[in-house]
């Protein structure tokens, strides 16, 4: 089956793994006509060029722009203001603005100032990714049977938010719309703890005297291996995750640090039944994951 | 090549994950003539019979223990004392005692007292494992490319240690010698503390209200699920490994919520430098463990 571009002309603002995985999807089921890059990173545009995941790469705005149908951003979050800044003067009426970005309130507060009348904004994040960074690293399967999370502001265009879900759903995605103030709490909970966490008990271990370091390397592969992956994520990225998601972010830190208080005071006592059961009720968790596919 | 069996008779005490796996590992090694299980639970002692891990499943510890030569201690860690009580009486001189907990101080401690003369305790480890209990998850391959860590006594015949490192490395894993209180102090924090992490994590989910555990559930795929998959480990043999490597455990524990409490004043004054340095430090653990194959 043929199907018809959804877009003429997109241009993707940064093209790390999620920008490059999106072109490279795109371009395998002919959704656009043509694919533009503009990235502030030089060697980004060679290697997106080198590898045919756009057509056409630059670092001059008004070149990228005046022409895009849809402009996905892909940058880490806290550029969203730089972004809007050298965008803003160069998008056309009717064009289509959307991200990819963790967090949502953050980055619709630092772009919308920067967006003229006539140009539609669908926030949105792809609940999609590995620990591996830049355009080099980007697949076009990536969006296959994931969720991707869209939160439209009220008085947004439903043409444009129907046309970003269709672009979704087209590169294999389940789209779900949500508040995005509620997108900062419940991603705070699944992804930014996770990674806070998974980012400090690996510089725990990296703080630790050089022979120690060597066994716990040596030995990693009995729990501590899976927490090491998701701290080599890239570090740009998730410093401006947490500085853009600081309240949602620290709210469940406590309440996770009054969790972990509790049971290492069950430790200290020898409560075994506590631990236990924590322990048990645990797994009803993981078995819901199994259920709803998602393991 | 056919080689002729290293025991003649071996008793599995605690038919578990781990057990069941060292058990078909070493019939399809042809490692043994007779494989039997003494285990306090009968399913575990019908499922292991009906799968044929064993060649004979009992309840009776004299019945069992009588007549192998050597005796592997699969049960959680908690009931070293219990087993070591209802086993000592009916080891026959010469044989050889091993154990696959995860932690060996304690189980040194409390197994030691009950055994008689002319009888070897040689304690080890295997890291391997899975999410998964009982004899029904067990598999021939599981140590396979893995660590074997044993921590034999001063005094313990070297020829007994010689044979257990033998067993293991005939399934395949790789044999580590190791002081037992350096062991418990490594695996605290390769091991202990990132369960205890995902277990917390996990629970911090659990207890939020129906709406939004469902939501996590629906979006794990961002970082939560990685530790879900840990937090479905056995309740009972964790339990247990907290409570018998308690000092260490918390030791590292201390260690580690002075980091995230550094990292959470970081989030909270908005500190990126350092967030960006210490989220760029981590990737060079991940690094060194894909370098020693361990990823």
């Amino acid at each position: 089956m043929t199907t018809s571009p959804l877009f003429k002309t997109v241009c993707f603002v940064g093209i790390g793994l999620i920008g490059s995985s999106l072109a490279r999807a795109m371009r395998k089921h002919g959704l656009a006509e043509r694919l533009l890059c503009l990235d502030v990173c030089e060697k980004a545009r060679t290697t997106a060029l080198a590898l045919s995941v756009v057509d056409s790469a630059t670092g001059n705005a008004a070149e990228a722009i005046s022409e895009a149908d849809l402009i996905v951003l892909g940058a880490p979050v806290g550029a969203t203001q730089a972004v809007g800044e050298a965008i803003g003067p160069h998008l056309k009426p009717g064009a289509i603005v959307t991200d990819v970005g963790s967090v949502k309130l953050a980055v619709i507060r630092d772009l919308t100032p920067y967006l003229p009348e006539g140009v539609e904004f669908v926030p949105g994040h792809p609940i999609a990714g590995t620990e591996h960074s830049g355009p080099e690293s980007g697949f076009a399967e990536l969006f296959e049977g994931r969720w991707q999370i869209l939160t439209p502001l009220p008085g947004c265009d439903q043409k444009a938010v129907d046309k970003v879900a269709e672009l979704w759903r087209r590169v294999g995605s389940q789209v779900e719309i949500m508040d995005p103030h509620h997108h900062d709490k419940v991603l705070a909970i699944t992804s930014h703890l996770p990674h806070l966490i998974a980012y400090t008990i690996v510089g725990t271990a990296n703080d630790l005297e050089g022979h120690m370091q060597q066994e716990v390397i040596k030995f990693s592969a009995s729990g501590f291996r899976d927490f090491t992956r998701i701290a080599a994520s890239d570090p740009i990225m998730w410093r401006d995750v947490f500085l853009n998601n600081r309240e949602a972010v620290l709210e469940v830190l406590q309440r996770f640090t009054e969790d972990l208080t509790a049971l290492q005071r069950s430790i200290r006592w020898g409560e075994g039944e506590v631990l236990q059961k924590r322990f048990t009720e645990t797994r009803a968790i993981r078995r819901a994951i199994i259920d709803a596919k998602q393991a």
